[in-house]
């Protein structure tokens, strides 16, 4: 099985730098509950820059949710240079098939940059995994097709950890696939969860050079403190709270609480 | 009267999405406060993909606090296309009258776009409305005249409801006026409650087309959250997360602490 | 001594505005920190404008944290009209030492700016100081030499204070050098407290000419505040609300805390 708490325990140990290029709308909460991992937040996204920044940082994030032109040449810059050093780039694709600019620029990406994981809910995969699907905004409308099989097909087609968010999450590497069924509908009462995870992914695969370890271990991490969260409060902004502090606090005990199941 | 519960009770089951083009402040509380209201928040503003996106949506929000002149552009196309596709827009006027810059791009930005709602303190909408008004960075300092005649002025030249934001609001239609005495004073020691409060009138105008009903509505309803808070904690953070959880959380009970009257 | 409570109380009383060009990480914070000391807080960055608002305002805070060159250019405008104006201004020297563009882009602000207070971590400080420093992120990783001598060097350079902060602060205008040993560290846990502190130094030497005093003044106040909360948290995100909630709170009591020594 896997162990979570070893990966959880690397992270906190070596406090890996995580380099952002992320949305202005959750940026503090990718930070956040980057540190509440362990790990080093740093966001910086100047072109002049992106490069000697993301090569002090163990993984990178590119999340496009409030995404520009500009900004996606930077994420390019950036992406280029940790593939370059072998640092591990996590793709959130947020809002991938709402527009044809996100759509195409998540694809942009994909041709450009070698990602060790990419991140979306149904929808968004769906959308770069070639099938029919609707974004509304940043949520998932509707999808046709195994999410299983989705996420395999574009694991296969990027040789890279593919994440579908949901109420079961699926993680797969194209040869093997996990569900992972922790978390709380409370998490999607609060803006900032699916971002939140990304970063997770970031810092838990900064650590883990086997991306669909790292990744499931990260999402359980994250989940369960969703869960305690869960359990202190019915309201949404607390529970946000709560639930970065509870991974700040998490303990190798609560991690039994795990539904990791290979689908 | 107007039914506040009923237009809530409509924003609660149509989820409608509010896209909004706002300021880098506060942008995650007007994400929150937009999915407190039971809407869908996305955020959204290079210049390839708000037409795109703007068509998906219940509402447009446009909110200048951290304007650039490109942002603008990216506003009047979003508004334009929300204007050809009928769905209302509501321009949060943050610190028109402080530069002229504001003032200008304020008033650049009504000739361009139709406007459902225009809102914003009272020296915000008597520099918009020609008065003789000062404003304090985003504060309003002093505006000449009363503010129901500035409303109603502004609401007849522009054909649109308009809000003024403060002890008592003022909401006109040109027509007619209403007061609203909801709220708290605590609002006032928290940065972003006005930002917030277009977010809501965003969700409202979304399910309601009557501007003036969905305008007064959305203030009561986010004012009552406000009033449920105060009476929890007289610290300012933690007023605001309980005035965003009070919003999602509020019942039909609670709004019977409205207190509108026409003036 | 220092009168801590007497500066707080100036900056209750004439509730200055602070203009802030700032990151997109922490804005919020700094803006909300900022109404906590009692002062307001304007964030406006647009070159069309930033002369006109920190004209109206009391102290101009200048923080690289996601700098890009335009934003830099932004800041150069507003810091010139400050300079020209009387107006102090405060650098946050965010991740200087970290990539050749943040140390390239500080000393660039430092020869055409002239500083009220520069401040950052051990090694952005070294950094600027001409010291060989190493900076990862935004975080401290060493530094050659003593730190007071560093602050001290730098301030008879820049003819400022400059505030080093970290487990006892080092203040110094070049003839003075305090330490101030005041604060938790919890506030290491929490993303966004560097910030914040050059925030309150900006409203706190809104409102007292002598840098040195307000500095220290702002200092410790913040950290008492941090102190408080400390008491009442091992939670970091329920910790940052607290810390922020003391500060707006704080009583003349609270200031008995105070550590501070002439080094």
């Amino acid at each position: 099985m896997i162990d979570v708490y070893s990966v959880l325990s690397q992270v906190r140990e070596k406090k890996p730098l995580v380099h952002h290029l992320t949305n202005w709308v959750t940026i503090y909460d990718c930070a956040q509950i980057t540190r509440a991992t362990g790990a080093l937040p740093v966001m910086a996204h100047a072109p002049e820059e992106v490069e000697e920044m993301v090569s002090l940082a163990g993984a990178l994030v590119l999340n496009i949710g409030t995404l520009t032109t500009e900004f996606i040449d930077s994420m390019v810059l950036a992406g280029r240079k940790a593939n370059e050093k072998g640092i591990p780039v996590i793709l959130d694709a947020v809002g991938a098939g709402a527009t044809k600019f996100r759509t195409e620029k998540s694809l942009e990406l994909m041709e450009k940059v070698r990602f060790a994981v990419i991140k979306g809910n149904s929808s968004e995969i769906g959308t770069l995994a070639g099938a029919k699907a609707l974004t509304r905004g940043v949520e998932a409308e509707s999808v046709e097709g195994s999410l299983k099989e989705l996420a395999a097909k574009l694991a296969k087609e990027r040789n890279c950890a593919v994440v579908i968010t949901g109420p079961e999450d699926i993680v797969s590497n194209g040869e093997k696939t996990f569900g992972v069924k922790n978390g709380h509908k409370m998490m999607g009462k609060v803006v900032g969860t699916g971002c939140m995870a990304a970063s997770v992914l970031g810092a838990f695969n900064a650590v883990e050079t086997d991306s669909l370890k790292a990744s499931v271990s990260a999402l359980v991490a994250y989940e369960i403190a969703g869960e305690i969260a869960a359990q202190k409060t019915n309201k949404p902004m607390q529970f946000k709270l709560e639930l970065m502090d509870s991974l700040a606090l998490l303990k190798k005990e609560d991690l039994k609480k795990a539904k990791i199941q290979e689908l």
